[in-house]
């Protein structure tokens, strides 16, 4: 049986990995891989929906285990990606995908070296600046800040597979269901499979 | 600049790679890569279009030179795919597919390993029995023995990078299409000038 594949989406804040994320998710046949996280329920969220909700005890026992994918701690909370249920959807043949930022998306390759690393580039830093401003949600300086911060991250891409640069979001969603489908394409794994099919047939 | 891609279209005879790649010329940007050859020229072929005609003494200078990215000799003829004109191509931007036995194809990777291998299987051993037997120009015997061949050739798909089942035509020219653009959405060796575009663009 068919393997499912990881898809890691990743990149810089503002480049739209979210919302490319959300809109695959609508379309394409694809489960998003739900976090672990040590902080309370907010709202409407939901157990094994929003996060897998534990206690500081249980998600240490998690990291001790080796069970998570990736994880870290943000303003006294941890977050992280349980392995256990993205490797049994990749087992049932099911595609997986992830929205992380950076670090995380580097940590996951790690954990498990056949995931698909898919950088979101914006579609220039003149063009983040603007998008920037006109959010109007931080200063000039912190404008300034964060496109130096972005530059810097681009320069991670040479870990990742595939970039796709969102500048008009129809065309970055086509790239996006382009890699995913190019990647079952992809003899790699499936090699023996393949031989086994055609050398049973020929009996 | 971006640097083409060189396609090579292979696998067992009877799979349809001819077709998929006359196919892929009519609506994709791609160029043919044209061979050179000992043989005379037939009816209506055009030098440089058909083929390029040389002698044996040019072809085996070619040789020599290290200028053919593959050859091969049939019934005392010599054929092969000059190295020059796809670089040239390349260098300009331009995709480069090459329809080519499967022999040929593993000789194309070793002198050029950035060559974007694709497997063009059989829809299955029964259904290329059916074929063979349709098309009335062999034996029973002649169809076995085709049909050994074929699942032995199947066994170098791991040097390939994709693999495309032709069981029908029009979905086999979509799984083209899709690895001809996702390979273009690969970083490789475009990491560099991604970075270099948007650190230019922050100063």
């Amino acid at each position: 049986m068919k393997t499912g594949r990881l898809f890691v989406i990743s990149g810089p804040s503002g480049a739209g990995k979210g919302t490319i994320c959300k809109e695959l998710l609508k379309t394409e046949d694809l489960d998003l891989s739900v976090s672990m996280t040590t902080r309370k329920p907010r709202g409407k969220e939901v157990e094994g929906i929003s996060y897998y909700f534990v206690s500081h005890e249980e998600f240490q026992k998690t990291i001790d285990e080796g069970g998570l994918l990736e994880w870290a701690e943000i303003y006294n909370n941890r977050y992280g990606t349980p392995k256990a249920p993205v490797l049994e959807k990749l087992r049932q043949g099911r595609d997986v995908i992830l929205e992380i930022e950076m670090k995380g998306a580097l940590q996951v390759k790690k954990s498990y070296p056949k995931s698909v690393l898919i950088f979101i580039l914006p579609p220039s830093i003149p063009e983040l600046k603007k998008r920037l401003v006109a959010r109007g949600t931080e200063t000039e300086e912190q404008i300034e800040l964060r496109t130096r911060t972005t530059i810097e991250e681009i320069k991670t891409i040479k870990d990742y597979s595939y970039f796709i640069v969102n500048d008009d979001l129809k065309t970055a969603l086509e790239d996006a269901k382009t890699i995913i489908r190019a990647e079952h394409l992809r003899v790699e794994d499936q090699a023996e499979d393949i031989i086994h099919k055609y050398e049973s047939e020929g009996k």
